[in-house]
């Protein structure tokens, strides 16, 4: 029993992410940088957009030319001109003077306002009725409204979303600086375990963690690199973890985990060179036999070997590291929890976080979180889950009906 | 006025959506089908594990023979033998008798269930002793109890998660059928836009659209292909939107949409053959001057030239046919809505509509959504803002306090 001499809580292992620094960076063309982590501040080095410009079709005019205006009473205004997009108007415009302008052309010097064209009547080529007044500054964005030039518009540490790359190339950045995508290595262990191409025999199952791990690595943005299924020997996941361990940023190793006859995980990461055991054994439910070490910078997981909890850990322990990894500011991810109405009473054991799979359901409006039924070794109640609630340790368990947050999966 | 004769509501349009298909079907390796759409069902070619499996590390017993076992009376058993992992036990159990045995591994014949090795004290080598009872079938996975062979456990339509993917690995797909990727055509429209790697003189504006709408494409699965900027004239537009046309499943051509002196979209969309509107302008906003047509099997988009409306639109409108060509059963796509107590009063216009940028926040454990204040034109608007908020057409507004569901951007 003296393996679980360093179980520590959820609480305890987050404590280590103060340590961990993000991998290095490099540019990236914008049109690949949605998505990944921002490495440097991104500064106005102009004032967007630049220029007075028109939000809608219609005129532009000085404001004051327009007060009073009524469809009834409408104000008479002489067309000096047309805007050219793209261009500077080559006119100027003073009181009781209009110019016709497109959505997103430069304002004629003079003019601080646009009168949409649905409140305009065209009497002929020199003359305008307005029939609705405009405030200064309506229907157009001014020089640096959006912004100056100057601000920080981007902070380092941002995860860039689509917004972010349209503003990005609207300051003129064809390349950005992002971190670089971590590398994570995924080991299976086990004698029972065999590859996906060939035929299980009575007391083996395929690799299947290699896979569901390859996945959540991809949507959090890492590089999976695969080594491979190693059986239970211990010279041979010594020499696969210290090379993958070598080649990676982070390591999982799945399987072997559990306080085993054949558990060589914590004795291969104990012979890692300058290796430090930071947890053996977590006190959540599924996922207690978690190993957690580093050996330098580099962090090395041993996982449970069983499917869900392997899914369990990496969403729940694994991802915040791989956030902080990635030079995110933000550990937790950017998705939001959702609050949903809990559809039975859940029972839970005090002293441990209990992470209870739920399936998510529209009912009458209400979003419910229903527990999915069925032991937690079965792959199949993965597959039903939407998200996962979590019990809290001090926590005996929770009421039909509570409104309850759910991480989603 | 002319040009807005064929105005539609958002459900008007969405009844398109019965006519698209799903593009082609490809084989993928499983390691990259995450987030791909399942062209086909992936049916159980055996059972799942395919044997009685322990997923505790102890003793296999019979369950009848530790009845009645506590700490102070426990069970005596006798070790027959150990389960070696990834192997068929060449011994059986009968009452009285215990083998020894990993998560992961066979239970010998006759075995039912396993004792938690830490309600166990082994005695000497032939002997252990059992502190806890256990029932037929605890600790253990029966043979078929996962997934039965037969059994259809993934549905053509859905999308596949880590989750599916560790499935489809566990039944030996090394690689699925899925829907091709739809490919995208994206044209810039407007004298006004410049490359990002221009410096803007007055009056222009360098191209934005062609990089938000690449990332949202991307996040959507799709295969954004890059057109470039077209000036606005009408032979150079019809000749890139007719080649577009041709070469991908679908084209976004942003700007010129709008009721303006130069909005050549219409008359292009128009010229292509076998071309028919379908809808000339859409009651929400932002994104009324939104055109959509269809040639043969593409559906030609004219989105808004304003940055802000052109992303709400294909969030809102476009997306959920791309999910129906990406062959996806929700067309919805799987995010959850987000529930949000509304921070103050937002007004809306009845007749149409509204979608506003929200941004969310964690205020004392509620979710709370605040309305991002600011023209509708400013792209920092859009950067601010986790998500939208729909106020339907017959809705006047929303009161502070109210619970609403945000659609996460």
């Amino acid at each position: 029993m003296d393996h679980f001499f360093n179980v520590k809580t959820l609480d305890q292992v987050m404590e280590n992410l103060a340590n961990v620094e993000g991998t290095g960076t490099e540019m990236v063309a914008i049109t690949e940088a949605v998505s990944r982590i921002l490495a440097q501040d991104i500064k106005a080095s102009l004032d967007i957009p630049g220029f007075r410009r028109a939000t809608m079709d219609g005129y532009a005019v000085i404001a004051k030319s327009t007060f009073g205006a009524t469809e009834s009473n409408p104000s008479w205004l002489e067309i000096t001109g047309q805007v050219e997009m793209g261009e500077v108007p080559d006119f100027s415009l003073t009181s009781g003077l209009a110019a016709k302008i497109s959505t997103g052309g430069m304002l004629p010097q003079g003019s601080d306002s646009v009168v949409m064209i649905e409140h305009t009547e065209t009497i002929d080529e020199n003359s305008v009725e307005i029939y609705k007044s405009v405030a200064p500054l309506q229907h157009v964005i001014d020089s640096s409204e959006d912004f100056a030039k100057g601000d920080v518009v981007l902070k380092k540490g941002l995860k860039i979303r689509s917004p972010e790359a349209g503003l990005a190339a609207a300051l003129g950045y064809s390349e950005i600086e992002v971190y670089k995508q971590p590398r994570v290595g995924i080991i299976s262990t086990g004698d029972e375990v065999i590859p996906v191409n060939e035929t299980p025999a009575p007391g083996q199952i395929r690799d299947i963690n290699s896979y569901t791990l390859t996945g959540f690595l991809k949507e959090a943005g890492c590089i999976p690199v695969l080594y491979g299924i190693i059986k239970d020997d211990l010279d041979a996941l010594f020499v696969a973890c210290d090379k993958a361990a070598k080649e990676t940023d982070m390591l999982l190793i799945s399987g072997g985990s559990s306080v085993g006859t054949r558990d060589f995980t914590i004795d291969v990461l104990n012979k890692i060179e300058n290796s430090d055991i930071l947890a053996h054994g977590i006190s959540i439910s599924p996922g207690k036999p978690t190993i957690f070490a580093k050996a330098g910078k580099k962090l090395l997981w041993g996982l449970p070997g069983q499917v869900v909890s392997a899914m369990v850990v990496f969403k729940i322990v694994v991802l915040p590291f791989i956030n902080k990894l990635k030079g995110a500011d933000n550990v937790n991810g950017d998705a939001f929890l959702i609050s949903a109405k809990l559809s039975r009473n859940v029972a839970s054991t005090q002293g441990r976080q209990d992470f209870v799979r739920v399936r998510l359901k529209n009912k009458d409006g209400d979003m419910v979180a229903e527990p999915v039924l069925g032991k937690s070794g079965l792959i199949k109640t993965m597959v039903a889950a939407d998200g996962l609630l979590e019990i809290g340790e001090n926590v005996e368990g929770l009421e039909k009906g509570s409104i309850v947050s759910i991480i989603p999966l």
